[in-house]
């Protein structure tokens, strides 16, 4: 079977991170050094994350960014993290002279994603950025360019790519266990709450649903059939009369042609709960719900017309403690990230013709 | 909680056959009266239905219509069927003299829907029309008006209204379990065989997967819904070198808008298999796999965070026995079917919507 390109890759990819994590897991006779992050932004993914560095092998806390004195001291106290490195947003620049810091690490509203990557590039610290990287494309393309001028690497914080079950799918789909890939479909959505918040405002998020949980139905689209869409169409539901829904999008529902003749079908969701994911081929299917949560997935396959729950080989680490040792190894071995910005900005540009298409009613070459 | 006129409807159609049903299983004194069934096209889904009057209350099987002699007689005596209830498609309309003939069954390719209807009409039976209902909504009308001008009534073969699952989804959705509706998702499809098959030639079924197995996807839109779209998109991936797809559609990706907000997004393919039924409220959903197939149904609901089993009450009769009994209740009490021509009309001029959506890319106005 001939894979396309972007496919190899891939699984090269799956091959590296499976040999790093194995590598790291191995007794080595002495403590692997640990690279140093700064996490910037401290809301409720961040604390989701920073627990997350005592599984490490690679990786530690070492610095906090925030505009909340008390609170980051608050939570350096907690993670050992010295007063000495704790950062504001005005001084945050001065982290360049701080040997303590690596990697920093930005969880902040997207608005701000593209100004602290650079400033985090100037500073010659690596970057790794949470998704959707950037209020666009053109935005995330500044950001690639700006870490290669720098030579410091930028990785997007795509945390499936380090979940067990998720790599399994891609491998499965990859070694052609379905046959030739038919559908992907995938659907995200969660129903949002206060109005107020920052999510809902698009000056400070860039779009509603699709630019926060939907990029999981996006994301899986693209890495369980490995290849990149042509064409993307898309069917909006907003409820303007809804307080939460004045600015952004609600619901999309989502369609991309990939060259294979495969295609997708995707669901984006802020007033109604989906997390799961299914590949059809010619063959048969699988099946992951949930799909990309932080914990309790499963998966079921079905083949020769029978189904059957399948549990994928577990990973050394989980996902949140693999993706930040992932980039640590890429720092401490020169590797290329297998989520580098790149990946992001792809997302980027399908999710720019995502919006152009629900605007202008018709589909868009990607 | 106030329900559209159209969800009414389906509440009413489902007392009305839980009732009818109950009273066909009652202990009467005295055996009911059985309608007699003609069954036009003995083709696979016949072998299907034929054993199912056996355990049918009101109904039997007294007569055949088909244009091979040999295979005709051979299930006459397998079903006790007199030879002299053997029709074939020329000498069909002397069906009007056999008084054994209640009801016209016409399970034929979709082209012969509308000519059969026709010519059981003008025999003055009733008739139970397979779906699609015909090649188009204009046939559908015609088919719908020559059976009242007959005074005959007319149903279509959508058997998941009387499938016990089915049954309480309907119910589920309607009573507003799930909260207000968000969403329905249905995937049907499956991996189709000989490229020679009538259904693969356009003359005879009207088009590809989706004027076949992806009604069932778009069935499960409305009745999940109880709503009537106001706008479809539909997005086609066909290869057109594949030898089974030189003439119809493979692949049918569609969005349904409805007047609540709700929205319903469906896959139809004919090369790769689906069966599942999904509807999101703004509460929780309720998930059917298989959910339309001809048994082994099961439902999941998620409800308060929690995902559970759930075993719907089961209907006296099964789909197929329920659908034949169903019509001939209506036939001896005078009532109207739950789905009567203007429920297959319904279906059709969507499907029409969805072919010109397609075809002009962009969504268009039902």
């Amino acid at each position: 079977m001939s894979l396309p390109t972007n496919r190899r890759s891939v699984l090269a990819g799956a091959g590296a991170l499976t040999g790093s994590l194995i590598a790291g897991g191995r007794a080595l006779g002495q403590e692997p050094r640990k690279l140093g992050y700064a996490i910037v932004g401290l809301g409720g993914y961040a604390n989701i994350i920073m627990p997350r560095f005592a599984e490490c092998r690679h990786s530690r806390l070492t610095a906090l960014v925030s505009g909340d004195p008390a609170k980051a001291r608050r939570i350096a106290a907690e993670y050992g993290v010295p007063e000495r490195n704790i950062y504001d947003y005005a001084n945050f620049d001065r982290i360049r002279d701080n040997p303590d810091v690596d990697i920093v690490y930005v969880i902040l509203p997207v608005a701000l994603h593209h100004e602290y990557t650079l400033r985090a590039a100037a500073a010659g610290k690596h970057v790794l950025c949470e998704k959707p990287m950037a209020m666009n494309a053109g935005e995330a393309a500044e950001m690639i360019a700006a870490c290669d001028a720098a030579n410091v690497k930028l990785m997007i914080g795509y945390r499936s790519w380090f979940e067990s079950h998720n790599r399994e799918a891609m491998r499965m789909t990859a070694a052609g266990e379905l046959g030739p890939l038919r559908l992907v479909t995938s659907q995200h959505g969660f129903n949002i709450g206060d109005p107020n918040q920052w999510r809902l405002d698009p000056a400070l998020s860039g779009g509603g649903s699709m630019m926060d949980i939907g990029i999981y139905s996006l994301q899986s689209a693209r890495y369980l059939s490995g290849e990149e869409p042509v064409e993307v169409a898309a069917f909006e539901q907003t409820d303007r009369s809804d307080p939460r829904f004045r600015a952004v999008e609600d619901t999309l529902l989502f369609q991309l042609r990939f060259p294979s003749g495969a295609v997708a079908d995707g669901v984006s969701s802020y007033s109604s709960h989906h997390g799961r994911s299914r590949a059809v081929g010619a063959a048969g299917w699988l099946d992951m719900e949930p799909a990309t949560g932080y914990g309790g997935h499963r998966m079921r396959v079905h083949l020769e017309g029978r189904t059957r729950e399948h549990e994928p080989p577990i990973l050394p680490l989980n996902q949140f403690s693999g993706q930040l040792d992932h980039l640590s190894q890429c720092v401490l071995t020169g590797a290329e990230p297998i989520v580098p910005g790149e990946e992001g900005l792809r997302d980027m540009r399908i999710i720019d013709g995502m919006y152009q298409a629900a605007r202008e009613r018709r589909p868009v070459a990607i």
